[in-house]
């Protein structure tokens, strides 16, 4: 951070809480708060670094509340699988094929691919240890959850105890920007027992957690009658698989993990009495549209989530199923798929998309007083968006340009708290074409070729 | 066109009708049409100019079925407007608010999106006549279907009478690559007298036809049960609208257009008997799985019409409805809506949707012996994408990373027979800052912000 302010001015400012403004600036502070945010001309620039960024709209910066950067080595290598080979590929591929320095190398890719899409701030689930380091040393913002599997119930209290440990040591790590949870993974990959543990050990610890819910139709046959491909695959290794009855959601509720207010990552499959679960126990729901259709398990009601009131915000999920961080088309794509399912009524209009995208993904992790719009007094995370392409031109609409017309691609800054970490294809702190080198390629699926 | 013979490099060539070949080469003659294609060690750079384009994919050029280039001036200016309600402003803007100078511009900047996007061949409906010149000019392929407007039968000979001059105007400028057709636009904006006499016209003048048809409900009960916004509509105007009974597609078989093997537009409600009759017909559909989605369509049977053997292509539709023209994020939106929609079996394959965009679409224009796959003796129309990019790194399988990574935007060079086009951002044979320079914007609908 330089000791002057700064003053981003561009063609158009869409602060969220506020109509688009053309001509618009921000002022930020040096110490990277966001000092005033107005029309050009209102907006003082004494004393101030000025960066003019021409036809282009600043946002606050978007907001992904799902992703895996650990796994960016897997893009597009599993395309074609069905989805339980897909898990079991991926479980594969991470602890038997991909070496540590590998997986380092995928980590820091993947948190660069994040930062050139114009994410500030991501939630991510982390399982080989290397994520929360390097959000850290490059300056994003986020919440970095450990992840924890352990079907078998045998071992739920040495998982626990290795956990802790973790924890412990991440917790050392953290900083005022990055915060530590846990994620134990799936209904499917986590024993009833281990599934209580955690939701104890995250309430005594004050760790928030998130969880892959209500995802798939194998998820929700397992849960509910102990049967199909993760059923058989647990009998196969001696671990005992009963029927509960429930829907995920249900489950999730009876073993307390639903009492944490967690972060339910895909909520696909909620029926009827799951809205309210949710809804009354303060959860928040990542939705990931793109992953929910490539993997085939189908359309997340949004509109219905949304109507029960819960926190509702975006997420890309990894690029092994997406395959890339784009959230302005994961937000374009939300709209999409709901029009083109429900034939109209519930689309959501381009300052629907900006919210949901930014504050919403903000208030989902409990950081809408912080970030997620452009306000006096809030930490400066914004990115800037060109427009003027080809492909946006011309500008009717900010937002509409902005989610129908360019794409995570015409990024041309990201700043997180006054700190620029991306602009103009290059990034601050990392450096990319090194880290690509070393990446080794990973075949996984069979190809769609 | 220079003197000699071309070879373009890269890390992929994807020639459709063969498996990606990696560290691929092209050669070009200096007629523009291929001599070779295979491993670059292979084809012989003697006496050729190299380009060599690195770590990307070069590709058949794309296939873009669907577009209206004099609608850009219009981009993301009617968003939110209900279909019946956006057609009527559409028409709105384009008789009496966008001057001709205004249209000829919009025109221009809708072919160099095009070129940008990779796609080497348009076809296209044009109402205002700027088109074919724009298109032969710049030397992009294509066809354009004079758009016909007519829902008064007693009209309908005076515009019959019209289009014959207009379309002896036409065929003088038409070229060896840009060839000319008629495009009644749809059911409830041509009356069935007017259908009639434009069939036997296309006929007798051997003129490829194109129609928008079995797009929306709201098409389907004008023609079924002669109610609804658009009956409605020709009502207050003194026109008399009577029920059919008929499905659209029985409908423009029942008037003769579906015998002139026309390029049916959309068929998001085809029922039953339709596909049947379309299969047996020889008529193409272009999909617009974008713009269906947008306009609250609904979602088009893809996997139908393929298992019935219909020609499929795929189109953007106009910039008023889609928001842009990409090729790439078309076919990886007709996947992910088919397994969202589908869960899963229906889901298509990279190559499957390299097809699709390619050879597929130059099938459906009855191309498919001149361009659509990289092979000696076809016109060289080609792009290259390029990878290696944070979001295109790494690539397990090219074709994967093509339609699921990449994006219109990566497009790095557009050549059709052998000519660029476009390269690196910069186009040959149009100004673009100066056209776009020249662009009024138009604000048309209730913006969604």
């Amino acid at each position: 951070m330089s000791g002057a302010a700064t003053l981003y001015r561009a063609a158009w400012v869409a602060p969220v809480t506020a109509a688009p403004i053309a001509s618009g600036a921000v002022r930020v502070d040096a110490g990277g708060r966001i000092e005033a945010v107005g029309p050009a001309e209102v907006v003082t620039a004494a004393g101030a670094e000025v960066i003019d960024l021409g036809d282009a709209v600043i946002l606050p910066g978007l907001v992904n509340l799902h992703g895996h950067p650990e796994l960016t080595a897997l893009r597009g290598a599993l395309d074609g699988l069905a989805f339980p080979d897909w898990i079991e590929r991926i479980t594969e591929l991470k602890y038997r094929v991909m070496s540590p320095e590998q997986t380092r190398v995928s980590t820091w890719l993947g948190v660069a691919e994040v930062i050139a899409a114009g994410v500030t701030c991501l939630a991510a689930p982390d399982d080989a240890g290397y994520l929360l380091e390097a959000m850290v040393e490059v300056g994003l913002r986020g919440r970095v959850y450990r992840e924890v599997f352990g079907p078998s119930p045998d071992q739920a209290e040495q998982t626990l105890e290795e956990l802790g440990r973790k924890i412990e040591t991440m917790r050392r790590l953290q900083s005022e920007r990055v915060d530590v949870g846990i994620s134990p993974h799936a209904p499917y990959t986590v024993s009833r027992h281990l599934l209580r543990l955690l939701a104890d050990y995250a309430v005594s610890e004050s760790l928030p957690v998130c969880i892959h819910t209500a995802e798939s139709e194998a998820e929700e046959s397992f849960v509910r009658d102990g049967r199909g491909p993760f059923a058989d695959r647990l009998r196969a290794r001696g671990i005992k698989v009963t029927a509960s009855g429930s829907t995920p959601i249900a489950w999730i509720a009876e073993t307390g993990i639903l009492q944490t207010r967690p972060l339910l990552v895909h909520c696909v499959r909620v029926a009827g009495g799951d809205l309210a679960r949710i809804a009354s126990s303060g959860a928040s729901v990542a939705h990931c549209p793109i992953s929910n259709a490539r993997l085939g398990h189908g359309v997340a009601p949004l509109g219905d989530l949304l109507e029960a009131g819960i926190p509702v915000g975006l997420g890309s999920d990894s690029v092994a199923s997406n395959d890339r961080v784009d959230v302005i088309e994961e937000a374009r794509f939300a709209d999409l798929i709901q029009r083109g399912l429900l034939r109209a009524p519930r689309a959501l209009p381009a300052d629907r998309l900006l919210r949901l995208a930014t504050l919403d993904g903000a208030r989902a992790l409990g950081l809408d007083d912080r970030i997620g719009s452009l306000e006096p007094g809030k930490e400066a995370d914004l990115v800037a968006v060109r427009l003027g392409e080809p492909h946006t031109t011309p500008v009717a609409d900010p937002l509409t340009a902005l989610f129908h017309s360019a794409r995570g691609a015409d990024v041309v800054l990201t700043v997180v708290a006054g700190r620029t970490l991306y602009r103009d294809g290059a990034f601050t702190g990392l450096d990319w074409p090194e880290l690509a080198s070393r990446l080794e390629t990973v075949s996984g699926g069979h190809s769609g070729a």
